[in-house]
């Protein structure tokens, strides 16, 4: 393999074929800390040229090639296995904003931009790119498609996949497909840029994107709401809708013990409500004009939703201040529930009708299972995709806890599969979930997946272990 | 192939296999009548297990399949070829809708189900279906699905594949995929619904489908704008996405000989204007709530626009019935250009920014090619998307106009080529364009779909000769 290395330092410059232990630690232990990995290097190349020379070498020497951006992934999708058989191909040094289109609102980019300097460039042309999570000032473009993210405004503009109009990608025998095409419209033959989306580098490796940007929006109206259940919200969210249409922005719930941990864990939060109501709404609006009339219709909104008793109180912000600190209430759940201690996550979603159904539903089978269980329910309820997190029963331990782990996701699993949801609404499978598949995905859904993986990658080397069962 | 008939006639009874010519004559001419093909049979089938039975008699007999449904296609997309050697599947009889859900705003659809009747179902539940086009009383969703139906309010609501969320597919060996999930987040493996939308009946039958609805509109506003130039729509278009943002749902534009050939050719449309503009902008507002505040945005935005000079009339619909008589005048397009006689017909997407630009260097070029020929250019300028229609100089016959068809379609898509645009933007390839295909894709494109295409179609069964070049 020294020759491999020797061609990969010809190609990128010994300096970014990083061998040493220390050099290429942060490279391949995953962001959440579960997976740690091998590589035989980490290869930074700095042009689409030099990714597409990259793989033209692996793919001949048969080393896997594992595509790698900000390394956020809450799935591991982007850290190697630990062979150390594979390279990682990290995009990090490609971080270009290629181009703004301000009257197209297109934006075209390198897949190793970050996601916020996206935000800014499209803030800086004038325009608003809506993609926003959490990771959002590290992870990139690139993952941010290969992984179809989503985040709390998919109500409103849709996931990374609707945001997306074209993509560059070297594909795993190391020619380069030009879909960089900025065309709202375009009916001529398969939908390869959908193919690659979403398919967590195990097609090829995305090297560029042009995206959708859209006006920004000048008005902001912000609520937090006190409902009874996930089925109140459930009607609130309708009615919401109803009024304010595609006004409505973000539509976040969490349950009573969700907001009494984020609360208790996080000092620089404040709950808006007196005491701690049954479960919470935060509901954003936005708009170009006016902010007054933005917030006269929420206010119309919620007033008619506490009068048909779907709410029972509602606080809107009074200003940009007290909106951000309704937002930080909802934003400090990940951290407050690392500060809590180990969680069984699972990433769901359900036909939107049926969520507050699911909850119910789930909450009392898992406390069957185990008595005592505490569900910590969060999440994109608009879209009908919520972080359905179990924790320990407090009389026993995380180690105890842990045992259950598997018979209490197979319960949560078996239940989504029933109601024709998805184990994975936006954290994708990668490395954790491929045994998932064949549990939850129809036999022929799976052999489909199988056989386009085998057309495009015939050698099994990109981003091996991940997303698929046995490929 | 008796035996085949016989089999045929057993799945969906004798009288859903029509094989006198008689009965078969309304399947095998396509709409604009451009096409005559023949068919060992047309079959019916009322059930998705029926299709996949037929399916399944035809690749074990290695028969080609034509599926079809309100048989619209402007490209030829439904109609067989001449041989005779292939079956057409009419989708007619499954035209059920199959659930509404008012919460999730979704509806779940066969695929023979016309579109107007998708557009009244939701509308009964109190929502909106927003595709529409001039064909709505007879296409089906399946083949807006196949060709990934565009029309007039893609600027705001998206393509098809925009409001689709699940399909049914009946695949090329005789097996049922059921992707009917009515999930807006669902990352687990590639995108199975988006390889089939779009592909124009050649990698398998699309047999139903669930679909997004939106809240319906209770507020509209429609003005008619006179504009010098395509290059004054377009700033037009930002000023009115700045003031207006996702409440712009139209922006249609019409060259000044268009709209001449309008009034001219249909006697029951008038002009808004006094006197005929350079070019003119149709553009429509809809929203949720307050139709008077909605006008006062719309006519703010036009004040501003006249000031500018980027408009020199508007007129804004005084009621619902100006409205309608507004559109009267785009949506007689067809109809006039019919009646005016035989064009050179390009559906065509370039990025919008570079729209105006197109239009003056081909009309150049055009004109350069063969003098006196009349550009009738209108269509989606908001999405980049105009039918640029060439008609014949008046001092040449139809005949010998369409001896330089060739040349001057050449012309019009090498330019769309150099700028990366599309040759077919909502129309699809079906057979008229295959040709085209190696002309304007990247070679590395269409081997990559031909490889699809193989590997989901191994006997190159599915309505063969579409689309793609040699498949």
């Amino acid at each position: 393999m020294t020759e491999l290395i020797t061609r990969l330092q010809s190609i990128v410059g010994a300096a970014h074929v990083l061998i040493a232990t220390e050099d290429q630690a942060p490279y391949l232990r995953d962001w959440p800390g579960k997976y740690q990995g091998a590589a035989m290097a980490v290869v930074r190349p700095a042009s689409t040229e030099e990714v597409a020379a990259v793989m033209a070498a692996c793919v001949e020497a048969r080393v896997p090639v594992v595509p790698q951006g900000g390394h956020t992934s809450l799935s591991g999708g982007a850290t190697p296995d630990a062979t150390g058989r594979a390279i990682v191909l990290s995009l990090s040094r490609m971080n270009r904003i290629r181009a703004v289109d301000p009257i197209g609102q297109t934006i075209v980019v390198d897949a190793g931009v970050v996601l916020a300097k996206v935000q800014d460039a499209a803030r800086d042309a004038g325009l608003f790119f809506p993609l926003s999570l959490g990771s959002e000032g590290t992870c990139t473009v690139g993952g941010n498609l290969a992984a179809n993210a989503g985040g709390v405004a998919v109500l409103r503009y849709g996931v990374m996949r609707e945001l997306t109009l074209g993509l560059e990608v070297v594909l795993p025998d190391g020619r380069i497909w030009d879909g960089l095409r900025a065309l709202r419209k375009d009916n001529t033959g398969y939908a390869l840029r959908d193919l690659f989306i979403g398919s967590e580098g195990t097609l090829g490796i995305i090297t560029g994107a042009v995206l959708k940007l859209f006006p920004q929006p000048t008005a902001r109206a912000t609520a937090f709401v006190a409902v009874a259940d996930a089925a109140a919200a459930l009607k609130l969210l309708r009615l919401s809708r109803a009024h304010c249409g595609d006004r409505l922005t973000a539509f976040e719930f969490l349950t009573s013990a969700t907001l009494e941990m984020i609360l208790r864990q996080m000092p620089d939060t404040r709950s808006p409500f007196a005491g701690l109501p049954d479960a919470a709404v935060l509901i954003e609006l936005s708009d170009i004009g006016d902010e007054n009339a933005l917030t006269a219709r929420l206010e119309t909104a919620l007033a008619e939703a506490m009068a048909e008793g779907l709410a029972s109180d509602a606080v809107v912000a009074q200003d940009g201040t007290q909106a951000k600190a309704f937002w930080r209430v909802r934003e400090s759940v990940s951290e407050a529930l690392v500060r809590e201690g180990k969680a069984l996550k699972h990433d769901i979603a359900v036909p939107v009708a049926e969520i507050a159904d699911f909850v119910a539903v789930m909450d009392a089978a898992v406390g069957a299972a185990l008595p005592g269980i505490r569900p910590m329910v969060f999440g994109h309820l608009g879209d009908g995709n919520l972080h359905y997190n179990l924790m320990r029963p407090l009389d026993i331990s995380e180690a105890q806890f842990y045992e259950h782990g598997p018979q209490i996701t197979r319960l949560v699993h078996d239940e989504i599969t029933r109601r024709r949801g998805s184990i994975s609404a936006e954290h994708g499978i990668g490395q954790l979930r491929p045994a998932e598949m064949p549990l939850c995905k129809p036999p022929l859904e799976l052999e489909l997946m199988l056989q386009l993986k085998r057309t495009l990658d015939p050698h099994g080397l990109m981003n091996p272990g991940k997303l698929l069962p046995g490929a």
